[in-house]
């Protein structure tokens, strides 16, 4: 499966004259080798894991098939040998990824290289996720849910926002998870006005909406997932916010198909909150890709120039924010499909 | 307090003929302005922190009196017209944490000015660490010893290496850590054996020495502490291990004051474990400095060129791995002073 993911990537990279193409982003490093320690990856006409002697043995384990090496003068100095060795002219480099320090010391190392500046090149290639890929997401989303499922019942007036995403986070631990895939976030209250609340000390209270935002990240690949919660009955307004979010979310489900501009998604939500008399409060894009990262390609933003295709991973979360009172954000994980949406969370949606 | 050490940088830059100087590690950012969002620092004659709408309010209330930038054109964006606004000529950037992409973005959008790159400026600035910052590693040191000893009276057979690093990490958040300064290891019997263990599904044997690393983050500060555990009466040979690796952490230690080369401590340590038969299976450096970051300067290692002065806080951790047996490794989290090294962690040392 790597073997063909190397494959694709030089496809590229002929595209652009490249003869080398020198990975340093984690995610894109276990993308296309399997292998998860420190270090980068040089694909040429072969492909290379550089790191050091502390991650042979994982490397071996890992990545089977694939050399290794692990001599001294760091990861960049293993990669510039590289570069040397196979006689790269041009080789590409990823410039979101490595720091200025990381190309000056590659270009010192390997001065007859030309080094060029890429970027999203393998992001791109992630964006159409392989079946295997989209069972790992369902299955890390599949964690992500039974550990929401455990600890809703405990999510009562009393408990904190902070012991709320710590219970949430070490379910997610038990249940098999690697590590949550961002920090929870849970926001009661008026704190849930803040899109990117940090859960903190504050007691959730009789009558709070709860914003619980959570994800699990198992085999590399990640889940996100967001319900807002009711403690006791909603009040009128409170109603009528979450509803029009749900429906809002509904409207931008019901767009999505292969084919569809993923910004008409973002619009399809914006449009119904337009109407509800909510626009204003909806301050964020309404979704992004999810896999090897909780954030990813495609944007699904007003400003998103992409297509939505069968295979894509992407989230669907309006929200409302109004500050002094609080807010609500619904965010489903699916996969596009011929047939439309498809959910990979199963967290029910009741209040 | 900020205020003076954004003063201090600004000695340094007047000695690199730099007017500007772009700070984007986010523990640099912290160090100089107090904010924890995200975003950029630039510092000229003033300071302005560059971010989006999103932690404005955030700003206003971590760094009240500092200029917080939140317009168009992203934090690059803004960093750029910051930098052209106070037409700065030459304006210092991190090397070790700007993207080559973030460069090639700032360069972009300000092309009179001349960008100079820059490694471990603030890094330096903050190997000396002030009384408050002293007090803060402490603390957070407090929170891990507290978590420690919570759990470890749990550490017994039959509890897999995963379960105990989720429940010290879970203690460690309790006690109001705002996260775990690193994965926690836990690596019990052979898994001891590497120095990087993750925590996997073993179960703890009787007669398991296990070796626990772990560490708490609060209010942005670290701690960093290993002990070795047994799980029952120790063996001849275990017991022979964990002392030499006690003794020598005790010489490493005994050589910590102002004015030692940091080598010095490594060569203590690592000369104890050479007179007692172990030295070719210490495969690591002695400690490193810890604050904001969990690894910071000054290394404390064979290579090291530093030389020890009062308020520097480093690890001295000396461990012996052989393969198919198992490890040990203890480490001391400690200040330098003029009475030599403080001890900033509580863990007891008993087995």
């Amino acid at each position: 499966m790597s073997d063909q993911r190397r494959k694709q990537l030089r496809a590229r990279m002929g595209e652009e004259n490249l003869d080398a193409f020198v990975v340093s982003k984690p995610a894109n490093v276990r993308y296309l080798t399997g292998f998860t320690g420190e270090g980068l990856v040089v694909v040429d006409a072969e492909v290379a894991i550089c790191t050091d002697s502390r991650f042979t043995v994982q490397a071996a384990e890992e990545a089977p098939g694939i050399e290794c090496l692990s001599g001294e003068g760091g990861h960049l100095g293993q990669a510039a040998e590289r570069l040397v060795s196979v006689g790269a002219r041009r080789a590409g480099f990823e410039a979101d990824a490595m720091t200025y320090a990381g190309f000056e010391t590659l270009q010192e190392k390997a001065p007859e290289v030309e080094l060029v500046s890429t970027r999203q090149t393998l992001e791109r290639q992630r964006i159409v996720k392989e079946p295997e890929e989209v069972e790992l997401v369902a299955a890390a989303a599949a964690i992500a849910d039974q550990a929401f499922e455990t600890v809703r019942p405990q999510i009562q007036p009393g408990m904190t926002e902070r012991e709320v995403a710590i219970e949430l986070e070490r379910q997610m631990l038990l249940g098999g998870a690697e590590k949550p895939s961002f920090p929870s976030i849970v926001a009661s209250g008026p704190n849930g006005a803040k899109p990117h609340a940090t859960p903190g000390e504050r007691k959730l209270e009789a009558g709070d909406l709860v914003v619980v935002d959570f994800g699990a990240q198992a085999n590399g690949y990640c889940s996100d997932c967001t319900r807002t919660l009711a403690l006791g009955e909603l009040d009128e307004r409170q109603r009528e916010v979450w509803h029009a979010v749900r429906e809002a979310q509904l409207a931008g489900l019901g767009v999505v198909a292969p084919g569809c501009p993923a910004a008409d998604v973002d619009a399809a939500a914006r449009e119904l909150l337009r109407k509800r008399g909510f626009v204003e409060e909806f301050s964020h894009s309404v979704g992004h890709g999810v896999g090897l990262e909780v954030h990813e390609l495609p944007g699904v933003s007003a400003r998103s120039e992409e297509v939505l295709a069968a295979g894509m991973i992407i989230t669907v979360e309006p929200g409302v924010y109004i500050k002094g009172w609080g807010g609500v954000r619904l965010e489903e994980l699916v996969l596009v499909t011929e047939d439309g949406p498809q959910a990979l969370t199963r967290a029910a949606y009741d209040l």
